[in-house]
């Protein structure tokens, strides 16, 4: 194996990038927690295809770990630049301290599937999700949930009635910093579609410029493969 | 709680976005497995700060999930643009047909802290983890693993040593779509900063607009927080 000279070693942390961030919303069932509730969360990811299932991590500390733990159910809500400043805000405030729907001025919504958790109004997209699993991996809890339904904004379905989530402006959470999406680059299965599919789905042609020229095991001259079947939706 | 009408149910399912895109790197001990090996993911995520750990799940049936198991290690490699046609390509492919490295024309190199596996090294950053627990959910099982080391392009390092992701062109996976990194919108503890933070760190100014205006336990004209630590590691 090759050595590079040209790269440094940093210490073991979270780099992973970009990640999502988003809403959660979630309400206990007694005392103090009785409350809606919503917290913001970058360290939270897919697990699972079928059944549909998603990881969100908590500290221990936070309101909402009491919350979700005592319910098993929560909602991820996405978020888009319109709510962005309340993302940051719910992040570095407690809701031990404040509503924080108030303090936004922010809508909660029956979520279905979810008998306390709401879903946020203002969210283009919420997942209702029940905990499955809970595993304790150090300053955070990992709850393994799977996502049992999903509402959305009206507006992000097209006239073919297909979810267009690029139609609202999603952020990514980047080591610190909150990134607006930017163009497309292209879709998955762009590396081996045909050119009929690229035309119908690439506004402009997709990125190329580190595609191999010479083969390692393939060619700029292929014959395009016109029956590869690639998977639309994008199930990596 | 208010019921809205502009929102439609759409069947449950994976709709986390944006999500992170990786091309992991992995090797395995003995027989046709013993070999380095490429697989793109998108169902990965940040599980717990302390112990770093980061989630990935893979479908049963994939060679880099024989892999991985026998060795409990693989690296997770960053994607930006230049690798995104590579990305594609070692997501739509199977490494037990073909080298993803030759046909990618892409550079194994030596991970510290691993015993086989290999790191990319044209990715802008890699994380070298250790597996912990492996969960088995249904159409995917997820590895928890904790980084235990990163490499990283010494081009990603600023005059100050601080590591600057926004020097690479990171590519997110947005339902299908492989999006590109927009502008900068804000950093984690914007929306309590105080002005001479906010000056520093922003090249412009960060989205206000649904900043609420009318106090719901706060309003435009209190006194800047200067003394108000964020956390400029952005751990939420």
């Amino acid at each position: 194996m090759e050595q590079t000279t040209d790269r440094i070693n940093l210490n073991p942390s979270t780099l992973l990038a970009p990640v999502p961030v988003v809403l959660v919303s979630c309400c206990g069932r007694s005392g103090e927690i009785a409350r809606a509730n919503l917290i913001t969360l970058a360290w939270a990811g897919v697990v699972c295809s079928e059944p549909p299932m998603v990881s969100i991590s908590i500290r221990k500390s936070r309101f909402s770990h009491r919350q979700i733990s005592e319910t098993g159910e929560f909602v991820v809500n996405l978020v888009n630049e319109k709510l962005l400043w309340a993302t940051d805000f719910c992040g570095v405030k407690s809701g031990r301290d404040i509503d924080k729907f108030a303090a936004c001025q922010l809508t909660p919504v029956e979520a279905p599937g979810m008998e306390l958790a709401p879903a946020l109004a203002e969210s283009p997209l919420s997942m209702s999700c029940k905990v499955r699993q809970v595993i304790e991996l150090g300053s955070h809890d990992c709850f393994l949930a799977e996502v049992v339904a999903v509402t959305a904004s009206s507006a992000l379905m097209d006239a073919e009635n297909k979810l267009r989530l690029d139609r609202t402006r999603l952020v990514a959470y980047n080591h610190g910093d909150y990134v607006a999406m930017g163009r497309l680059l292209g879709f998955y299965g762009f590396s081996v579609a045909s050119p009929d599919v690229l035309a119908r789905r690439m506004p402009r042609k997709p990125v190329q410029a580190e595609r191999p020229t010479t083969p390692g095991g393939r060619s700029r001259k292929r014959k395009p493969a016109a029956n590869k079947k690639t998977n639309d939706k994008g199930r990596l």
